[in-house]
């Protein structure tokens, strides 16, 4: 068990440390080596349903990379795949959904997620993580819009078209679509949480395809409750996205302790932007692919402009790319934890 | 012929007019339905070595919707598929590379362009263009990151990932391919001008996935070789992008008369990145297919956020989806002339 001093749940207090704490988006994945070997070809969601090799995926970077957290290692579409609406991840691809949603008739397939019936996998796995780590560990779940995009669109688009076009042509279907897909996040995060996580990450990816005044009057709201379904629990809540340079104010004031930075903005600009609010962030992540003076001059740059935020918390601007050397990150480590 | 007092012209210009020209990125496309028949199953790259057919294609907007601007007809690839790169349009991928670019020997098939030989039916589209058209014509050219990352990534990409990994690791051969692609498109413009074009358009689509540092220091280089290759030619040059709310002020910078704002970034505060220079823009492309009610609300407020600009050419975010009813954009067109 972790500390409730520890450096990453100090850091989304606001606590401003020596150095900031650091983890990554996708350490558990493809950039290690035993990730890979210990996965096999199993797809994620059957990955998933086995409490031990969630717990050890997750642990893996943990122990090769001295991070200091630890994320549960899941994907977004976990609870809607748990209550049967029909999605598979396929390799090189992402979510791919075999009825998309259209109208009313598909509101019905999205009936309230029961942790403890439809995925127990999971609270076991948080359990299992809780008694074994010594940093603390992030619950996780998507974001009601970046969840919705996959189930409107069908799978992965570039800009989120045909969700953007229902938010706008169908507002009422839309917002029962985000409202359940809110359900969803609360009741797994709060499941991940009264199983023993210490913070929660709320995935918003594809939200930057929104300009302010959409976020706020489609999105927003589903997102607040969300983050505001879990604030009885008092664990951190860190709210991300890609691309969300002019929604980072809405992202704060929806109810998070902590913003997620992309490498488009940088944080001293991001912090005028999100006044008072912890940063996390933003190296981005194809620098881990150039060379060792590129990867410390940024690394540099990014603790520097860190400093703007009441407090930091040292991520990548997105997940770690599949072909990142696993050495790399843990000389990122060093570095951040070095100042 | 048009006259050089046109609407268009003159807000590119930055006479402000008592209500702005207004034209549709890609209004020669999918939603119009005599596009559809004239096109037929015809791949682009087939149809652009027809000229009557691509006049023929670039006219029919104008005569449907009463746009105060032409775009020529055609493609970002262009260029580098006339000198046989070995690029195919690929119908609802886009753009496919037989053999995407790696290393230097890449490069010696990136041979400079020479249009009276490759590409001799774009200036006949043009000069025929010339002849018929009342409203100006907009000369059109991808710009080099953008066509850069179809080449690199070997097809469409959310956030031209291998693209961003090459300038990193490769910055000289990434600057060698960005040289060789400006030069590219700086012919074809030059071209698409001396045959009668009245301005032109740089389309840097993909340019928002990059930080503004990043931009200025592997990207900005190559557009301005473009936008300042044209300087002598006197035609108003337009600098756009999506997504690229952070780059505004840089890509007005590199030789643009006027800059291209996607939705996401309100034209008021487009205005305050972007000091001075004209804006064209904003509309999300996804609000024309919401009620008649949608649409006047937010054309109203581009056209009033427009005001902050020394002169505004209305214009969408992005390009007409194929779902869009010809008529909305007629209505559009009327509202935007009614002020």
């Amino acid at each position: 068990m972790w500390d409730a001093d520890a450096p990453y749940l100090a850091a989304c207090r606001g606590e401003r440390a020596q150095t900031p704490p650091v983890w990554f988006m996708r350490q558990a994945g493809r950039a290690l080596p035993e990730y890979r070997k210990t996965k096999g070809t199993r797809n994620i969601l059957d990955a998933l349903r086995d409490p031990a090799l969630t717990a050890e995926l997750t642990m893996q970077p943990v122990r090769r990379l001295g991070v200091d957290a630890a994320i549960l290692y899941s994907d977004i579409v976990a609870p809607v795949a748990a209550i049967g609406f029909g999605v598979e991840i396929r390799a090189g691809v992402g979510p791919v959904v075999d009825r998309p949603f259209r109208d009313e008739d598909d509101l019905v397939r999205l009936r309230p997620l029961v942790p403890e019936a439809d995925c127990p996998w999971q609270a076991e796995a948080v359990r299992l993580l809780a008694a074994e780590l010594k940093v603390p560990l992030i619950g996780f779940a998507g974001a009601p819009f970046t969840v919705a995009s996959y189930l409107v669109e069908g799978g992965p688009s570039r800009e989120q078209v045909r969700t953007r076009v229902l938010m706008r042509t169908r507002p009422d279907l839309w917002a029962a679509l985000l409202d359940r897909l809110a359900d969803l996040a609360v009741s797994s995060l709060r499941s991940q949480v009264q199983a023993g996580a210490a913070a929660v990450q709320l995935f918003d990816s594809w939200a930057g395809s929104l300009s302010a005044a959409t976020y706020r009057r489609h999105v927003l709201p589903a997102s607040r409750k969300v983050l505001e379904g879990l604030a009885d629990l008092g664990v951190p809540r860190t709210h991300f996205g890609v691309g969300t340079g002019e929604l980072l104010a809405d992202m704060a004031g929806a109810g998070a302790d902590v913003v997620g930075v992309d490498w488009r903005v940088p944080l001293d600009e991001a912090a005028t932007r999100a006044p008072g609010t912890v940063l996390q962030g933003n190296l981005d992540p194809t620098v881990l692919l150039a060379g060792r003076d590129v990867v410390a001059a940024e690394v540099t740059a990014v603790l520097e402009a860190g400093r703007a935020a009441p407090a930091h918390v040292f991520n990548l601007g997105h997940g770690v790319l599949p072909e990142v050397d696993p050495d790399v990150l843990a000389r990122v480590v060093d570095l951040v934890h070095a100042g």
